[in-house]
């Protein structure tokens, strides 16, 4: 490695001795606070005598399965269209959710379901963990190729704290609805990695613009992600509404938002594109927008026509965004953002929150009927009005917009840390600075790669 | 573009413009027609206080899910075989598809379901959308490489209307069974698709005959496809049939069925190949004709053993159609087909629908007991024989053989309106005419591809 | 091919006539013995008049069809790593998987559940009949790119059969608990097959060295295999277990396991790379390690920080297994394991079972409660100590290392039979062997590999 061999040891244990004190510590806190709910332990369930039909994993777990692909495979795969980024597209992904499962088991136990000094954990929990994971990912997504895993999991450490205590104030003090995240999720998870990019920003990053596209297969491989995370995100969105209409209804206005923001994504892109051809980057992204625009208002009486509405005005706006705004946040605001996470989670999250705001306003008792207690319960016990509980969706947007960027700041700074492993401004969105690539080790052991291992700010 | 500038301008903006047009259109449509259905209406749902348990959302999801990822990402890495055409592969069945779920929510809606005027909506036209474009993207596979994006919509608007007319004569008139679309999807979606190539008949296509192939990677992602229509086939043919044993005894026909397909297929490609070598393309797509053939006879009391002998007749037949139909198809009867949509869909639909003959009209009040009556309701009320019943099945597959054929005239006719984008003979199965291909913005710059763009028939 | 004509057209038939075969005798046994159970019998349901909601059905089908994405799709791409051998990777794990899914629904039912000399099918065989092929896909990774489709179809029908015999021995004789298959599925099936890699040792293997490698997308595409191995994990150690806390749990246990797999693998993977490098033969399989160490003790109250300890552990072995042990295996023990099956499934398999006994030795009334006569009927009864249940899983594993151990001789003596097809020590880990493969039929005219087709051993 660079510099001295000390150094260099110091960098090639960052990340082993990260995973493995990062794992003693909520392994640790495991043992101490987290035990089964009533519905995973023998003892407490058999004591109720249910009928195993009551259990809430049968209504609840093949929509978390399918959450849980897309935070895997949906988010892994679609990080992968760097041409020579694929492992840490898909690795990292790989690593940073494995462990923001469990840490944010513990931050979300601690702020929403202790009972008795403890964590009590289920299919609830889980798909709890998979939502703060995405948040996570997201973030990942603007920063990809130019940073290292030690600071993505410092990166996790911190985002995770961040985003239960957001989400606990917009959920539980502010009592807002945001079931599918587009507050709580794409907004907080979009502004606090777009931030976080600022503080880390690369004037030199065009020793790298090489390596900073896709080729033929790694567009798609990448396709892989955008698939499953489209065709799941119905599930992902209802995931965690009340159950019966409300998760039907969730699961219904999203798949028709996304069929919305798929066509005008089609649209905008060979409006735009040269020639009139399509661009793979909008269609890997920004057809997925209709999912993120409905992740508030989705649970929601938004009627099959506005979900459709919705959608549309997202994949327009996401694919715009990707034309005309990226650049502009590069060269103007220096927000270097690898994956345009601005565009795809950003602004349609900030579109959903108001989406939102919109539709809680428009909130009545004929259209909810006995329903509103389950959608609105406060306005539905009379201590809010319609009018009332949009003006808090909209305090819940403001105040996820604030965690994010002051938390991105916070996170930005962290990363700073000067012993902390980072590529070389020549070394972005290159696997064979943190990977052993196939094939390459004779080449690489004489070539240029050699002189330019990861180095440390110091 | 070749051409005058204006003309240039019209192809271009072709795609956007119909794009814009059908969203524009579908949406108007659905604010003024489609409603929740009483399973996801907030107020109707609890209008009624079910239990949760009982909404039909828990019954029916799990199993749209999986079709749903069939319809997307099954059909769309399969038709990512093509060396030079995985974007449009992948990329124009992404478009197709989400077209189709809006349009054909409408047309199905407005044929089985409108209740005081309105379309009701739910899991269950989720489901029956899908298939719809089940259908749409099979006729895609016959013209795969060979059409412009334009073009396809047109073909979706089109199929889509006639499908929804077919599915209705066959299901509400008729009153046949077809739960997994033996005929409603694969027979009509096949022939439809295959007189509508014949009408665009290419003499000159030898022209594109070097990207016709596959090369080693486009088969492993096409192998995704395979694997995944494979395994949830299952729960596309149990989807939409009555629920408790109707639906476990499909999926149960249907699991059975394609692995008997699979061992036929491996054993007669090996077989027919040269020194005794498999071929890709009998195993991606004949592996799956057992699930076509027990489409419409899978919720039927076919018996494991009749799943398994359907399934590796199936097997057989599609394997030796690719081998040695589809050359002939081509040379005497002038049938281009990409994906060899005859050979998966096409024969294979034809024997599920005459399998479904046969084992309707071996129907007994003792094999089928009180079940006779989610089955065959007719013949369980008295008000047809099992012989009659095995007509009118037989009646069915006649009908949709007619409202493919004439309806794949009539598209065909539609797609070659002069104006209409197409690529070249010498530019099919090419993605570079209608996407951004990474790395190849230069060469293409001065290249030969640069002379060769698009052309009109005019 | 080598030879005489005569011996070629054996060689080219061998596969066929094998498939042929096979299917027709497995289609004989469906007929005479094989028959819908009453979940999915039209005529016993619906005599039951039960309501819908109660067929299991929706209890298992959702769990069963993650499970079989994993056996196709999971344990498919995991082996499409190899740069040449793709197509069998993929493709002989679908062949292998889709017959035994046949032949082990005639074992497992002649074994578990005749009635009336009647084999019952349901969700609950299609369940165990994946179980048994993925077992003998973990075999088939031991020999993976050695050994001819003949031979390995040949393992199959012998491992099924041997499969079957040690979890009846395990499950009904001795009454251990393996839900998750630790014992009856991961060390079973991975000594299997490394005893018969033993028999079938190569010493002139270096031949073919070259192609032993993996190459920048096939490990892109393995990934694929990763991702929906350890994402589905939870549903496939679930998916036999009882219904409500019992499936609840376990998909719980196994899903915290996973987590810390992965941490642990990515911390070993770097600490023992050259440079601090990750090697992607580790993330691919070491991470998934924490699913197979669960696999007995999931189902039991393990609780939470058992889970994530279990997992480190399992991760952490399985690490230090492919680096360290994997070489000592081949040049000590003349072992060669192309997918390392021996750190995966061997070691992590041996310590699930330990674990088992563990905890099941550790089982009392106030942990379990009422739940107790679910997970341990005999204990619960009163006819078992905890201790006692704990020794006879401790049996159960030595009873399967037995099993497992003899069965992989003999496998290992019947694929050497000189008539059967196995390609040269040149020729292994390459596609062209068995498949067409694009773009290479001139080459391959006139080339090398015309030379040197699969020989016999005669």
């Amino acid at each position: 490695m660079a510099g001295s061999p000390r150094r260099a040891a110091g960098q090639r244990l960052q990340l082993p001795l990260l995973c493995l004190l990062l794992q003693g510590a909520t392994a640790i806190l495991f043992a101490v606070f987290v035990r089964y709910n009533p519905e995973t332990d023998a003892a407490l369930w058999h004591w109720g005598n249910h009928s195993h039909a009551d259990n809430e994993f049968y209504f609840r777990y093949p929509s978390f399965q399918d959450a849980h692909v897309m935070v895997f495979a949906g988010f892994g795969f679609l990080m992968a269209f760097l041409q020579r980024y694929g492992f840490g597209g898909v690795g990292f992904t790989f690593l940073l959710a494995a462990f923001a499962l469990q840490w944010s088991t513990l931050v979300q136990g601690f702020l929403h379901s202790t009972h008795g000094g403890r964590i009590h954990v289920g299919v609830q929990s889980m798909v709890n963990a998979d939502f703060c994971a995405g948040a996570v990912l997201i973030s990942f997504g603007a920063v990809l190729g130019r940073t290292g895993p030690a600071q993505l999991l410092l990166m996790a450490l911190l985002e995770t704290v961040l985003f239960g205590i957001n989400e606990f104030v917009l959920l539980s003090l502010l009592e807002v609805k945001d079931a599918g995240g587009s507050m709580t999720i794409h907004t907080f998870g979009a502004y606090f990695g777009l931030v976080l990019s600022r503080v880390l920003y690369r004037p030199q990053l065009e020793k790298s613009k090489h390596r900073q596209g896709s080729i033929y297969h790694s567009d798609l491989f990448a396709m892989i992600g955008t698939i499953f995370l489209w065709v799941f995100w119905p599930s992902f969105n209802s995931a965690p509404t009340v159950l019966g209409d409300g998760q039907h209804r969730t699961a219904l206005n999203t798949y028709y938002s996304l069929t919305a923001s798929t066509l005008s994504t089609f649209a905008l892109s060979a409006l735009v594109g040269e020639h009139g051809r399509l661009d793979m980057v909008h269609i890997q992204n920004a057809a997925l927008a209709g999912g993120v625009v409905v992740g508030t208002a989705g649970e929601m009486m938004l009627t099959p026509f506005g979900a459709l509405a919705a959608g549309f005005l997202a994949g327009t706006v996401s694919t715009l965004g990707y034309k005309f705004f990226t650049p502009i946040l590069e060269a103007k605001f220096k927000v270097q953002d690898t994956c345009g996470v601005h565009n795809l989670h950003g602004m349609p999250g900030v579109l959903g929150a108001l989406l939102g705001v919109l539709v809680a306003g428009l909130a009545t008792h004929e259209a909810y009927g006995e329903g509103l207690d389950s959608v609105f319960p406060l306005v539905a016990a009379g201590r809010r009005t319609a009018t009332s509980q949009a003006i808090y969706q909209l305090f819940g947007l403001l105040v996820t917009l604030t965690f994010a960027s002051v938390g991105g700041g916070l996170g930005g700074l962290l990363l700073k840390l000067p012993f902390l492993s980072s590529p070389a401004d020549s070394q972005c969105y290159e696997d064979q600075v943190y990977w052993e690539v196939p094939g390459e080790q004779e080449e690489e052991a004489q070539g240029p790669l050699r002189a330019e291992e990861p180095d440390s700010r110091a």
